[in-house]
């Protein structure tokens, strides 16, 4: 059903802004994405948002046009509203025309198939949205399963990281435990974890990193806790050739995953 | 001279704060930097504030009393002052108890010396101060010499950057200069320019790099323009295994950077 709603008291549109808090994502299993392309990244993996928001005051988008009609054919709502309440809900000056509202969803460790994927990131208390998000970019990018999240992360469902993971976080297995939990699991069955620390005296291009690889990626300020780094199968350092001790998680996740693919690559072009 | 300062009308206070605005950085050629961390990191490869403001709140760090001495050996002031007022300049509600006031710095394209590093970031229109930041951050990981700014990139002095950066802002050259002139300059010495590009067919394993490196990093939204593409001597893609077409900028960097830095290491150690 597309219906029109106006008035800034709405109940509706109160709902919708209060997802922008975690508390509110939780309690309702709902979340927001904004923004044509990352909507459109959902429906090309076949995620269709259970209400879409789209603005009256232009004429849609052809693609905007396919989601109302994809949307309504899937039993979702359709809310046409002005700019002042896109405006609300995302609480931005310049609001994106299109807004969805996502059941989110997050996979259980025992649904995990680890050999779906030759990789497989898992974040360790990562605190930063933009950080999460991109590894889901990243994620993506590389072929990986999922983000496995462990200790403190910030919330994968959160307006933020789901802007910057341009719509991966519907390509990516979500999947939230903690660290015992994880460990059990991971030695019942196949799986190298691998971890970059800056104690490691082996450089990240030395070891043969066999499938289903799991990095591992520690807080942003803290790095790994030393008993994780212990309990990984390699410790590698990536090369500082500067004054910088560190890379920002994000960009050493995507150094070390791009060296896993491009081993996968070199062995199979060598017929191994 | 150490002041203290308690008015939150003291017109220093305003100036400072102001600094968070570019017009006022470019009027007054000066930035702000915040957080010990940072300018520490500045401090050892000996660059100063020429005024520190410091948190009355608590007993300073060593390394903080350090700086003190230092910036007031060099000439520089130091201003004491309590949180309520460090909150008005950082415009945080918890601030970091330590800002440094610096200089700014950019270096002209005619005083770069391309052999002075391997490799060289070129930004074309990067509009965002985390994806700059970033960028200087990898570029100190990787020995690049510093960051050439082309079209209309964000301010390389904006807080947000610099925070990014982790204080590799004070590491590398900052170059803001445009295409043509870049250009004009490349072509009159030594130097590959590199480009990834949707469009190429050459995976960016193939080609021999050769420094001095100078790798393109095109617009987040848009890429590069077609004929900046054109002008480079060798135009690469990083494979992409899943839906995603492009990775963040700064991560795109970091990737092409370290295959550069490897296989410079690969030839060195086959004596080459």
């Amino acid at each position: 059903m597309i219906r029109d709603i106006s008035g800034f008291s709405n109940p509706l549109v109160k709902r919708l802004r209060s997802l922008r808090e975690k508390k509110h994502r939780k309690r309702e299993g709902l979340f927001l994405a904004e923004g044509l392309r990352i909507l459109i990244e959902a429906r090309d993996v076949s995620v269709l948002p259970d209400i879409l928001v789209i603005s009256d005051d232009a004429r849609p988008h052809p693609l905007a046009e396919e989601l109302i009609e994809e949307t309504l054919a899937a039993g979702g709502d359709v809310i046409r509203t002005g700019v002042e309440i896109l405006s609300k809900i995302t609480a931005k000056d310049n609001p994106q025309a299109v807004v969805g509202v996502y059941r989110d969803c997050p996979t259980a460790l025992s649904a995990v198939d680890r050999h779906s994927a030759p990789i497989w990131f898992v974040a360790q208390a990562m605190r930063d949205p933009g950080n999460l998000g991109t590894l889901m970019r990243i994620g993506d990018a590389v072929g990986a399963g999922g983000v496995i999240l462990i200790d403190d992360c910030v919330d994968p469902f959160s307006v933020e990281t789901v802007r910057a993971s341009m719509g991966a976080l519907f390509t990516q297995a979500i999947v939230p435990t903690d660290w015992t939990k994880f460990l059990g699991w991971l030695r019942e069955g196949q799986g190298q974890l691998v971890g970059t620390s800056l104690n490691a005296s082996v450089d990240y291009q030395e070891p043969h990193y066999t499938a289903p690889t799991f990095l591992l990626i520690g807080n942003e300020a803290r790095g790994l806790p030393p008993e994780y780094e212990e309990a990984c199968d390699v410790r590698v350092k990536i090369p500082m050739l500067g004054r910088a001790d560190s890379l920002n998680a994000s960009v050493a996740a995507a150094v070390m995953a791009y060296e896993v693919v491009n081993q996968s690559k070199a062995r199979g072009s060598q017929g191994e």
